[in-house]
């Protein structure tokens, strides 16, 4: 029987100095005891990935693209040779590869690259040979041809698209993300000091949790492990603990439940005041910020009077500048009275599989906010979820008012109906 | 015409930080607006190589030395791009490329690579795209082949043998390297006041002034601008001057004149005692020093009695922990008496064409050390070149003196004989 294949990705704080590359190493070495065959996923050690950014902004205020991505791709070069240089002096056998060469090609957009395809028989070649293949994360290669190849990074994060990407090619039989939480929480337990680890949560759920601002993980490499039916367990790199499985949860129906609460204080409201009522005014307020790559969420339009409306909408808060310089145009262009903006808000969601479709979450979620005295300024909702925007200052009032209105935490109960017969809740965990 | 074709090679200290970039940018942008095609090689940033080393070193005592060429190679990759940036700042088209981007291949010997070949063709066309080609010095990859290619280093100062193999493949009209002083001086400035500029100097007293210490430029780029042609400029990157012309200088012969002093403290001194006199002994203690890289300088023999001579060398005097080790082994299988080291020690150099077969100059420069009440240890000497052992305390006292005596602070002179008819030596310094 060949050797179980392990995946696990390290992120920055994980790194962040020699003893913490050292520490990262022994815990390699122990899961190589176990005889696992492993390949290793690394982010830029600590704040590195800043530091680079910091130097390019001494230099320009608009860097090249192109010359970005090798500047900020060293960063991993840098990590993935140090552990390597750890593994080696615990007497074990590893090689670093850079993103190109272990063979993860991209669609070649500069920041904000998609892996388009990943050859791995380097990697393959390297684990035979028995080393400890240590891949930097975040890049990879815009074309197969070695001279006109380029350097493309994958965006922030992008370490953990690279660890649950190179699992699914390489048929891993498990993809650890080490991080700097023990796994996914009910809530933030600095906020709320009974939130309670959650052993097991399915893909939509997470998504929608590390949308809301979890920041655990990225979402893209969520999407990517539930596309590929990768299981992920999100762990800690720094104590010895269980953590929390990302899969296809068989549950998910029958627990019908709140399963977390997720908040966003990077949000910035904005208000257009008295838009002309009339079509196409919404495509050209929005078509300019999707153009540039502005995430637009919660749109709410009040109907008005005298056949114009308020329209308002959220962005992330580090948009807001320059939200701002496009939307002065269109303001100019169509004629709206004003356009105000508030960064002072924040955004609390209740995430569980069928929120949407009980009546009795949202009315228990508007209760709970109402007693604890927080207003509500905007709602919207999804499949799984159901989100305010409330004033940043009442946040943390509300994430403690609804994580007891919902009882998370008390340990997951699987309300079984007649047609689950399925394994029990314990394997769950498992 | 085509335009001129100018490589400009920039060190560590001239980029040490955003305002030295964004400066050598400016210096850069000044050259192409004569019109010039520029290829422009980079070191890494200020200090960047030995803080590397140095968390490397935090890793490891033995770092791997594939992972360490690795490791290093980033730092040049971030210079290059920051250049880049800083160029597209000014509003000047540039490209930055890896060392196995421009296409320079080598004999795959980590940290001390030797360049193998050079593919222009990517240079070329980003050249006629009218691009500035910025190329990460010090490196570039072991095989032309894409997935097994490595990074690998050319050892300490790589980035002159850089500039000047491209210089060379590329049919380049200058190759400019630019560092932290104006040029070669008759002496080291710092320690002799009126130490004069020259402007031109030979390949081969380059050498000798290079080898023994003077630390502008790595030897080997000397060595290669020699045998390809090439002629070098050295000048300042922090002033606008004109620098030091290296190049074949048809006037050596008539010159026939200390040309200027070199002086190194990295000296140590290692004196095996009682060596027994006997076939194989020094074969016996040097090649285990070859093959640990070690270079070894200055080897007296003197004969002793009993059968039994000492045998003395220097060594790099960073060297001497090694060498200590290596050499413990030797006497104990040899039967020596016992090794002493002495690291308070220092060369002091007159190098000039003619010098070893004009008598008259070791005769001066014994009695201008002995006026100066300095005490020679060793002696050695090559076609060009007489270099004294002397205690590390005197060394700034022998260097004034022989400044003294051999008249540098004045300028050359020509002693054209019958022969010759060439350009006059105004020419020489155009």
């Amino acid at each position: 029987m060949p050797a179980p294949l392990v995946v696990q990705k390290f992120g920055g704080s994980s790194l962040a100095d020699a003893d913490r590359i050292r520490r990262v190493a022994r815990r390699i070495a122990r899961e190589r005891a176990t005889g696992s065959d492993l390949v290793v996923v690394v982010s830029a050690m600590g704040d590195t990935t800043d530091e680079l950014l910091a130097l390019a902004a001494g230099i320009t205020d608009e860097p090249d693209s192109r010359e970005l991505d090798v500047l900020l791709a060293t960063g991993e070069h840098q990590s993935a040779t140090l552990l390597s240089m750890a593994l080696h002096a615990l007497g074990l056998p590893a090689i670093s590869l850079s993103g190109p060469q272990a063979g993860i090609t991209t669609d070649g957009r500069y920041g904000r690259a998609r892996i388009a395809d990943i050859e791995p028989r380097r990697m393959r070649a390297e684990l035979e040979q028995g080393k400890i293949v240590i891949v930097a994360g975040f890049q990879g290669m815009s074309e197969a041809s070695a001279a006109d190849a380029e350097i493309t990074t994958l965006g922030r994060g992008g370490s953990d698209t690279t660890a649950v990407a190179l699992a699914a090619r390489l048929g891993a039989d498990r993809c650890q993300i080490f991080t700097d939480v023990r796994g996914i929480f009910t809530a933030d337990p600095r906020i709320v000091t009974d939130a309670r680890q959650l052993p097991v949560i399915g893909y939509e759920e997470m998504l929608e949790l590390a949308g809301q601002g979890a920041q655990v993980m990225q979402t893209r490499a969520v999407e990517l492990g539930w596309v590929n039916g990768v299981v992920i367990e999100v762990l800690s790199s720094f104590e010895d603990a269980p953590g929390t499985l990302i899969e296809e949860d068989p549950f998910v129906e029958q627990r019908n439940k709140v399963r977390g609460l997720a908040h966003d204080r990077n949000v910035a409201k904005v208000t257009l005041v008295e838009v002309p009522d009339r079509p196409g005014v919404a495509h050209a307020v929005f078509a300019p910020l999707a153009e540039a790559g502005i995430n637009v969420d919660m749109i709410v339009q009040n109907v008005g009077h005298r056949g114009a409306t308020d329209l308002s909408f959220t962005i992330p808060e580090v948009e807001l500048a320059r939200a701002k310089r496009i939307l002065d145009r269109v303001v100019r262009e169509l004629g709206f009275r004003e356009m105000t903006t508030d960064s002072s808000v924040a955004k609390v969601s209740i995430v569980g599989a069928g929120v949407q479709n009980a009546p009795g979450y949202a009315a228990r979620m508007f209760g709970a906010l109402a007693t604890a005295k927080v207003n509500i300024e905007m709602i919207t909702t999804s499949e799984i979820r159901i989100t305010c925007m409330i004033a940043e200052d009442d946040l943390e009032t509300a994430v403690r008012a609804l994580h007891e209105a919902f009882e998370l935490e008390k340990p997951d109960e699987l309300t079984v109906g007649a047609s689950a017969d399925g394994p029990n809740a314990g394997a769950v965990a498992s």
